[in-house]
């Protein structure tokens, strides 16, 4: 489908349930990003889930969010249970006015819900030339080093900085070994996941897909991998005052309640100790790393983001395809 | 040795070799610390290289360390070329005071050396109930994904937070697979080491401890590890204006100039956003992840830090045992 249109149909179904015309522009455009990029289950495969819950009241369509400014440098957002596209947009925003302004900005997001890709929050914070952390827990899916049972999410670490070039450098990486949805691609095509990436209900390493869904995924590197998965719970659950400690409710499955979800984004202006020749400096180390000798079966050595912008670089020019399950969802949310 | 005494004694070797009293004492009592946590990588294995180093003049005995405040929550330290322990000494104690101030503190340290353990400047910040993280460069060790030649240092990432017990959680973690020191061990004992951790000169897998240290360690979790002490490598180099790319000096094998190392410390008062809840939530998150269930082999689940802390405890009782090899060298250095 073509993207303009693609992207006026969703943005109508998020006006249906009942976001305003601004909102819905924010959500629609994050959406066709997450396609663009290549990274579809965060893209429109979430529609339905995230309407689902505007209709059971557990994510609010008309948030009155309020930022609380703390000092010069740092803001405490209540989004008021707004979608996280929306929350984080504003947050994000705020901190780039903060680091603009003193140096550093730090704002902290509470009662939030799941926010899309963390990379196109640090994106904005890079195209305004400057460094960015940005944190958010999630539900339920790894275990702790030394536990049989998930408690953390796989809880993003997204570190961002200009490159002197056009394309940023945004390392967006999960703590857990595999991605989930490598796990439930796995299981709908009946395949075999790596030894050593999962467990099953039991606590039983398992290369049965089906039974690493109803268990757990491991962490990176054991108690390291595990370790950063806790810190970002504490940054982004405990310290802004959201859901922590495997309280936060996946989106897909548990509507019992809103998620209380937890965003912290950190921004620094890299010119704050060496002015422009940050720049400079910047492109002198991508290119001692590029021109390295490399190792078997690469060409080419790539800074985190480069393949990310390379798959959008070529999706820009293109329809986007559309699964036929998702057209009929997106139909019957429009009927509404 | 007795702790005092050995202290006394490594204290009159750094005055021997031109340092101030005050700076001695500093540098004294985190090598004494680096023994007790059980990182004798870190203590009195290091004291001749130190002591080389400033009587090749590589290391500056007598720095004058310049502060420029930037804004009411950043600093810019110039070490001077000074011994890491002092220069990091000095610059967490800046990011305290920042952040007591106001709320945020964020401070770049620029031509420094080795520092030791991280974990030594974190549990400082995390004393003074604050969240810090620390980050410093270190000489090449680790392929970048794609490279066969090492170019980032084993770069830790350190990150603290007060727990509302006596025990800090502190993450402190090399981006490696496995410690230098591990392979160094594995070399002296005719071992061979873990397939997957370190490649040879040729850019080969290697479990031949002599071949892996010609040649490369390689990071966690492939492209995220790399990722990881990449953006280790701009925090602590780049941004601050120090050695990066590859350019940090091995402290022990290279004498051609000083390191030109980098360090910066940031650091977040976790009260900033909900108060003293923070203290309530924090041991709330600890006991829910403490009390799941363990997998097989484990007795308890530990958070970043605990560990170190029982070894602390166990250690501070009993007399530091001091190979004779560094006790000659002691004797030599302290002859001089």
């Amino acid at each position: 489908m073509k993207r303009n249109a693609l992207k006026l149909n969703i943005k109508k179904i998020f006006i249906k349930h009942k976001m305003s015309d601004k909102h819905a522009e924010i959500c629609s455009d994050y959406l066709i990003k997450s396609e663009l990029v290549g990274a579809s289950s965060h893209g429109l495969a979430r529609l339905k889930m995230y309407c689902d819950r505007m209709k059971k009241k557990l994510i609010n369509p008309k948030p009155k969010i309020r930022i609380k400014k703390i000092s010069g440098s740092i803001s405490y957002i209540d989004a008021n249970n707004s979608i996280g596209f929306v929350a984080a947009d504003i947050g994000i925003k705020k901190a780039i006015e903060h680091a603009k302004k003193t140096g550093i900005g730090l704002v902290g997001i509470k009662r939030s819900n799941h926010y899309g890709l963390s990379s196109f929050y640090a994106e904005q914070a890079v195209k305004k030339e400057l460094m960015v952390w940005c944190f958010t827990n999630a539900p339920p899916a790894l275990a702790p080093y030394g536990a049989k049972k998930a408690l953390f999410g796989t809880n993003p670490i997204c570190f961002g900085t200009p490159t002197g070039n056009k394309t940023p450098f945004i390392l967006d990486m999960s703590t857990s070994i595999i991605n989930r949805g490598k796990i439930r691609r796995a299981q709908k095509l009946g395949l075999k996941i790596p030894y050593g990436v999962a467990m099953d209900k039991s606590g039983k390493i398992t290369t049965n897909a089906n039974k690493a869904i109803l268990g757990t995924q491991l962490p990176i590197a054991d108690f390291k991998g595990s370790g950063l998965a806790w810190m970002i719970d504490i940054l982004s659950g405990v310290l802004t005052g959201s859901s922590h400690g495997g309280k936060t409710r996946d989106p897909f499955d548990d509507f019992s309640g809103p998620q209380n979800m937890g965003h912290l984004f950190l921004t620094i202006n890299p010119k704050i100790f060496i002015g422009k020749n940050y720049l400079k400096e910047i492109k002198k180390n991508i290119k001692l790393v590029k021109k390295l000798p490399k190792a078997k079966g690469f060409k080419d050595i790539l800074y985190p983001g480069e393949r990310k912008n390379l798959i959008y670089k070529k999706n820009i020019k293109r329809d986007i395809a559309v699964p036929s399950k998702i057209l009929q969802e997106m139909k019957e949310l429009n009927a509404i």
